[in-house]
């Protein structure tokens, strides 16, 4: 048990440390007049679709940037990039997560005079990004259908955190036995703040809702 | 920077403690003639319904027991109770990956004299448990047709670390873009001497060979 006991403690430390970057970049961005947004989720659950559709969706009235974290590859930048968005790729090199510092490293590679709104694509993972302020103003996460409606149980912090979930790929639901009731209990529970969209972001489906929803905010924040 | 440079000191630290560790309870087992099988994959990909499968298949011939792992929640330790297998949940209490040491206070919690094999359900997440050794002979991971062909892209050292791949959810094929192809081919220039199985934990499909496998390796390890 020593090398866990070890662990949390420079966790903690890391984390505090964190917490301050994170809220220091926070006041810069309202200075500057960003929006910044923080999308979480499992591996593979659509997170570079989901960000697709919803700049699609908003493109005519905010200019977005996105910030694209991985392990390893350029993948998601070269597709976000291809539509003609200002894409950073992050490679964490085997980082879990991203924290503040990372952050604002990736958004001083963005011109944010000429952007109101940026969307971070945290690394592929339901714990790690959970426990790290990135300095975004909302943090919004990723529970695609064929994941299983048990992950509230199994992840509590990611949909603690979280002021929004978006169900994706519910174009599974036919094949699937993931219970959606027993699901928004499972995650009201954890959290009965949480915004809840249901969305196929390969089909498009329930897409305007949740656009609906972030544009309110940023309309709050940007002031416009 | 600084953060990062730190937070990458400790964890080697950490792992090398750790290799320790997971080198003496490797040891510990091969006399106690006990074959440890450790399997990773993101949230959801189908962990839990595999092992029963795979147990459901060799249960004649072996005496299984399982440890789960997860943040929190015993749900999954409660499924594998629920057909008589022998079973510890480890609640990580927000560790987002298993270490020897943790592996070994669960193993302590089974009686290994009426076990041959016990499979470990390690915490959902293609990248932390990647990077700690468990003590396992056999490294297992599995990755779900909805979370995409391009894992192994952005989760290298998951695909490189695994002996085994068991691509599971086969039967989404048909309503995916899922590249067998493409992947396999990935997966290969990682990793050249990884087995790849094709699965439907849900269906049973493909189990067969897979446990037909897993047979192999353990009478090779147990000598039978």
């Amino acid at each position: 048990m020593s090398d866990a006991v070890k662990l949390i403690e420079v966790k903690e430390e890391i984390q505090a440390d964190n917490a301050r970057v994170a809220d220091g970049l926070r006041a810069q961005l309202a200075e500057k007049r960003t929006f910044l947004v923080n999308l979480m989720s499992a591996p593979g659950a659509g997170k570079t679709r989901t960000i697709l559709r919803t700049i699609e969706a908003l493109r005519d009235r905010w200019r977005f940037g996105v910030l694209e974290a991985d392990i390893d590859s350029t993948v998601d930048a070269e597709r976000v990039a291809a539509v003609g968005i200002a894409a950073v790729q992050l490679r964490t090199g085997g980082f879990c997560h991203l924290d503040a510092s990372m952050v604002a490293k990736g958004l001083a590679a963005l011109d944010l005079d000429s952007l109101d709104a940026v969307i971070i694509e945290n690394v592929g993972n339901l714990v790690c990004p959970a426990e790290f302020d990135t300095g975004a103003v909302k943090n919004v996460m990723i529970l695609s259908v064929p994941e299983g409606d048990d992950k509230p149980l199994k992840y509590p912090l990611m949909f603690t955190v979280s002021d929004v979930l978006l169900v994706n790929k519910i174009d599974y639901l036919p094949f699937s036995d993931f219970d959606l009731e027993a699901m928004r209990e499972r995650v009201l529970r954890l959290n009965p703040r949480m915004q809840i969209f249901e969305i196929s972001a390969k089909t498009g489906q329930g897409v305007d809702q949740w656009a609906a929803w972030l544009d309110g905010e940023a309309r709050r924040f940007l002031g416009n």
